[in-house]
């Protein structure tokens, strides 16, 4: 057998600002020998995610990536040697390959993909795993939507927030979305059927928040926080609900950040802020996906993935996650 | 029948920091006749609360003072002309009656005080009345305590704080208190039974709620927020859970606030604030006021009061809540 080489990107230096070049090392290897249990993956798709970008510079539900550790990232792909029974060559898995092209798997670190003909592979990335697991629970299990309430998601053309709108009007909410392109906001209202759109880029927050949500909003969906959370704070209900589920505006940041100033608002109106992370719901999978692969096949539930060609474009392509470039779940196509 | 006086406190002008005598003005004018139902009722006790500097600038969960209208505040006191069966002469009452001598109640607003002489009538300031639930509901429902977590209270030797720790003791909680000079800290300690008190004004309070919660924090009953809300958040446990029952740190805040710096934190350790008011629970008052009492009569509750003599002293003495020299809870007594 031919001698397989494996590049990688490993982290180089903790980031600064946005991730710069200088931030990973190119690192090309032999492939290692397979031990008894252990599979080889070829990575087929890699996942880019904000979290990225805080995995990087600090502890946060995982510990940071270590200097010259293989950039951690999750993703999709198929076993190609196996030393296995159960993980015969040719099974799709899905799991933490990291920046690679090739990672040898122990097996309980496998997790194997159902193959549905109906539902393409991408919706791994962009319906299903993290980001369905996050949309469905974050809205359900924590922002716990009434039907007739103001639903509002940041992020709202994003792979978690289009998710959530969609699965709020399932659920019968008014769906109001921020997101940074005049594209987007025709995307999630036209295509994706969110009864509003907000260009936070363009138009003023606060006033278009007024506009749309006229009996004031009871969810909020946040993967931002800053300016646009302490917006929509100063037009919460009683008893709002803010999921907290990320912080994009903040993760680049080199200074520390204050919380909302409109933080007494969760006084006044008896409010909660909530975070939520994927992770504490991985026993809860099969739920999920059950209910939105069924969503998927009956037409209600859409979704769209951005997909870059080339392991090597994972370090500047990561970064359209922050500067809003990208148009829908942006994954890195490595192998065929 | 002689014509009553009646002296009252009214707002002058919208306060700037800490109240000053001149955003009062004192009033004296007759008693008005009463009208069919009405009752006249001479306030006794007149509770001050650090709600009062909020109610004075802002609209919060009521409407702000009107200037020029009698500064708002709870009273105890006793019905001394009736047009209102139900309510002979001598009934005690409480109410909002505002900071004055008398005040003229139509029959919904006056509530009867139950008297048990087991029972002093300053425990329905300390103990029952809209402090008790505060805490009561705070602590159960909001922060939803188990035994073995770890409970930290800020305003600990306050009204709300001091029985806030000791419900967290009877539920099974390690408690520890902030507080703000080493005689309070006595108090909560050797008193009230707190596993362990902090003075923020001497010591390191990082450090300190480093040593005194080794297994980190629970929950976080907060009445301050500011410097200590964002100490706590630094070393708050998965699935924390922190009360907002106050902001006193900012009531006479004149520039904007930020929120907390540690927010982030919310997210890391999917953590929840959640705002507080008593007034949503006063559907629910005979629960919490049936256990408060039991608890009282065996000994497994304590409060005090800081009584402080005449009317005329309210303005200046309101204040006290605010640089802490208070000592239990704050209350006016007007009359005999």
């Amino acid at each position: 057998m031919t001698e397989r080489i494996n590049h990688q990107w490993r982290l180089a230096a903790r980031p600064v600002g946005t991730f710069k070049p200088s931030d990973f090392t190119w690192v090309e290897q032999p492939v290692p020998e397979l031990q008894d249990g252990e599979v080889l993956v070829r990575n087929q798709y890699l996942s880019l995610d904000p979290t990225n970008r805080a995995w990087a510079s600090f502890d946060t539900y995982l510990p940071a990536v270590e200097i010259n550790e293989v950039m951690r990232g999750g993703g999709i792909g198929v076993v190609e040697e196996s030393r296995n029974d159960k993980f015969p060559v040719g099974t799709h898995v899905q799991g933490m390959f990291g920046w690679q092209e090739y990672v040898v798997l122990k097996s309980k670190e496998v997790q194997v993909l159902p193959v549905n003909p109906a539902i393409p592979i991408t919706a791994y990335f962009g319906l299903f795993g993290h980001i369905g697991l996050t949309a469905y629970y974050g809205l359900l299990d924590i922002g716990l939507p009434k039907a007739g309430e103001t639903l509002v998601v940041s992020t709202a053309a994003g792979a978690v927030g289009s998710l959530v709108g969609q699965i709020g009007k399932i659920v019968g909410c008014r769906v109001v979305g921020l997101t940074g392109s005049d594209e987007k906001c025709e995307w999630i209202t036209k295509t994706l059927g969110f009864d509003a759109a907000i260009n936070y880029k363009t138009e003023k927050v606060a006033k278009a928040l007024k506009t749309h949500c006229p009996n004031g909003i009871d969810i909020y969906f946040d993967n931002v926080g800053g300016e646009i959370l302490d917006t929509v704070l100063g037009q919460i209900n009683l008893k709002a609900r803010i999921v907290l589920c990320g912080l994009i505006s903040q993760y680049n940041a080199t200074e520390p950040v204050p919380g909302p100033y409109n933080f007494v608002q969760l006084l006044m109106k008896r409010a909660r802020i909530e975070g939520f992370i994927v992770l504490d719901y991985l026993n809860r999978t099969d739920e999920a996906m059950a209910k939105l692969g069924a969503w998927f096949l009956e037409g209600k539930i859409k979704y769209r993935v951005d997909v870059v060609e080339g392991l090597e474009q994972a370090p500047l392509a990561v970064n359209r996650l922050f500067d809003g470039s990208n148009q829908g779940k942006l994954i890195v196509k490595v192998s065929e």
